[in-house]
């Protein structure tokens, strides 16, 4: 986890907010934060970006663009992007018909929002980014460092070649996950629609509880469990999570990334569900099982042992400890009790858009030496996934000046129900 | 729309069932189609690939893997893909934890499933497709011509740099879009899918217009519609779709994308919802109006043309016609009606995953001379968004030896309640 620098979030940026404003446009954005959040995001990228000597960032990211700009829409099917130059306010560029939605989620004057014509999209012929690099030469950048977030989502290899062919005379490099990096930290704000999402989520789970029962088809389960996270809670609803319920039952929990079907829970059967909580895109995942009927004594062991784990683990998340700490508190107790997971046990969350609700940042593995800070929200998630059965019991956890707090609050164990 | 060859769908395979099956698999998996189905789809797109001079395909569209092996989960937030040689069995690569989902959905024999070690995800030091060069170098493929899908989704520009680096000796070329071109004509099974989802669509529709009235917000209507969905029809329940719903009220409809917040649907507004009936991961999209009041002028006048202007659209969806008479009918009509739209007014939809339910090859626009043949299906979309309202009524088109069918049963028009 070599370079990645920490900067000092939620200082006052360096864009004046006078420049941020256009008087012209007669609607307001609907926004989920002040302005001034929003131009602290940017600062602290510019910050990084002229610390690395980069001129120009192309974020491609969805949730990076949510972040930076506000902008939300279900468009990351075609390509977009948000532009920021190092020295000045981001564009958005997206197609033409998404405009609109930019305009009303977005606090970019409107002179900053660039749609490009629909022959562009997915087209064999033509493509968004040899519109995007033009663009970037009209500005004036194209002899600029710009750097590329190549491994991002929706950041595809065609865009790529099509902004190295169209603009011989920048430098491209790889931004990684500058971004990402960045949003480790959350704000009050970002811990608020988190806390929402939790509450969220601790519905789903209580209303799973409620209704589980042998016979009952995956498929009915799976329609509760997002009807709840939908309609939310308090008279504020959820959104739709980065990603929707995994629900695998008896040798299908052997794969974690099963979704559902129509045949039914039975009795006997370790059934686990992975769901989050969405409030204004910020996810509280969370996962549980349950057992139909009396466990049979290597899944009580195993209970046992993750649980023993989890808490392991949990003392070692506070500030100061590496992330690497947590997960090597937690596989050495599990190998001691005489269980084995050979992936890491849990990632960043936060703000998200499909496919992932993960940040894409830091991995709770060995080899992960990101300093934990408080305001960092982690998905803790040590599932178990045999040959024959799984079992995920998970915590959405938040980093404080103190002990480690589980931002949902549902009973730790193995549900059971006779 | 050159350089796109028609192949002869549900020919014969070439390759033999025979060496499809591995005997000593002790479970079987659960298949969507018939073994013979997925090597008909297999030969078809080794047929391409030889005419093409190619000789080993990355496949990394999730859909593209689930065509051609059945692959099912959401593992695709992390780098996984199908590796088609042209003269032999496919062979499936992912996160080792997502082996047991392959086994579970794949035809595949176990020693064709490769699964790299978890230390690959999402790491700035080390990339699954450095890995992947040297299970390709393995196999004896390493200098061999080599197709990318440079602009499909989750094969980004690092994943293209990678291989380009890790395989010096290949020749790496753009596959573009060649198994999605492939799977432009159903098989019956596949409409028999898509009438499937029909019906779920024509229930959410049905949920949609008894729920609505002035007063009700739009997270609640998302959250029914999204659980009629899901609890699908005769007990046969609903895959998650492609793409979430996308609901719109007033000024908002002017933005395609929006999705939903906790604000109420309103009288005097027009409200849109786009959603589609998910089924096996088979989609028939469908998106309708709702009027709650008495419409303006402007709206009613908005609805005529779009509904004259679809019946034009729809009588030219005919075989032996091309694509872009669809357009060019739709377009022409509309604008004699004093309408006019800047995007195409559809594209081919059916096996999808996040984040889009359109197969990225039809367009219906001008230049688009894609032949229309029977078994084919389009969404055909011809919205209507303006600066202060939006308007959408569509259809997924089933193209037929006659009349086009139309494969949800839904009253056209603006539906109003007053």
């Amino acid at each position: 986890m070599s370079g990645q620098s920490h900067d000092h979030p939620h200082e006052t940026g360096d864009v004046k907010a006078s420049g941020w404003f256009d008087p012209s446009q007669s609607q307001a954005p609907v926004l989920d934060f002040e302005r001034g959040e929003y131009e602290d995001r940017v600062a602290r990228t510019q910050r990084e970006m002229a610390r690395r000597g980069i001129e120009l960032l192309v974020v491609t990211d969805p949730s990076n663009m949510c972040w930076l700009t506000g902008y939300d829409g279900w468009s990351f099917y075609v390509h977009q992007c948000v532009l920021v130059p190092v020295d000045d306010m981001p564009l958005w560029f997206g197609r033409e018909m998404d405009v609109n939605g930019a305009k009303q989620t977005t606090y970019l004057p409107f002179g900053r929002l660039i749609g490009y014509d629909d022959r562009y999209v997915q087209s064999p012929d033509v493509h968004p980014m040899d519109h995007l690099a033009d663009i970037i030469k009209g500005y004036g950048w194209g002899a600029r460092v710009i750097a590329l977030e190549m491994d991002n989502y929706y950041f595809s290899a065609k865009c790529y070649t099509s902004l190295r062919a169209h603009l011989p005379d920048a430098r491209l490099e790889d931004a990684a996950a500058l971004v990402n990096w960045r949003r480790l930290v959350k704000s009050p704000q970002e811990i608020a629609y988190m806390r929402k999402a939790a509450r969220i989520v601790e519905a789903m789970h209580k209303r799973a509880f409620e209704i589980v029962a042998p016979g009952m088809t995956k498929k009915d389960l799976a329609a509760e469990l997002t009807y709840s996270g939908i309609v939310g809670v308090d008279e504020e609803g959820g959104d739709y999570p980065a990603i929707v319920p995994l629900i695998a039952t008896g040798r299908e929990a052997s794969a974690p990334h099963i979704t559902w079907d129509s045949t039914k829970i039975k009795k006997g059967d370790v059934t686990f569900f992975e769901v989050a909580g969405c409030y204004k895109r910020y996810h509280c995942p969370m996962a549980r099982s349950i057992f139909l009927g009396k466990p049979p004594q290597h899944i009580l062991d195993a209970e046992k042992a993750l649980l023993e784990a989890s808490e392991r683990a949990m003392e070692a998340a506070r500030p100061g400890n590496r992330c690497e700490d947590i997960a090597n508190a937690f596989f050495t107790t599990l190998r001691g009790l005489g269980f084995d997971k050979s992936s890491r046990c849990g990632y960043s969350t936060g703000l998200s858009y499909p496919p992932d609700w993960g940040e894409r940042t830091i991995s709770l593995r060995s080899g992960d030496t990101t300093e934990l800070k408080p305001g960092m929200t982690l998905h803790f998630m040590p599932g178990l996934w045999y040959d024959d059965w799984g079992l995920e019991i998970t915590e959405t956890l938040l980093i404080t000046e103190g002990a480690v707090e589980c931002l949902a609050n549902v009973e730790r164990g193995l549900m059971v129900k006779d």
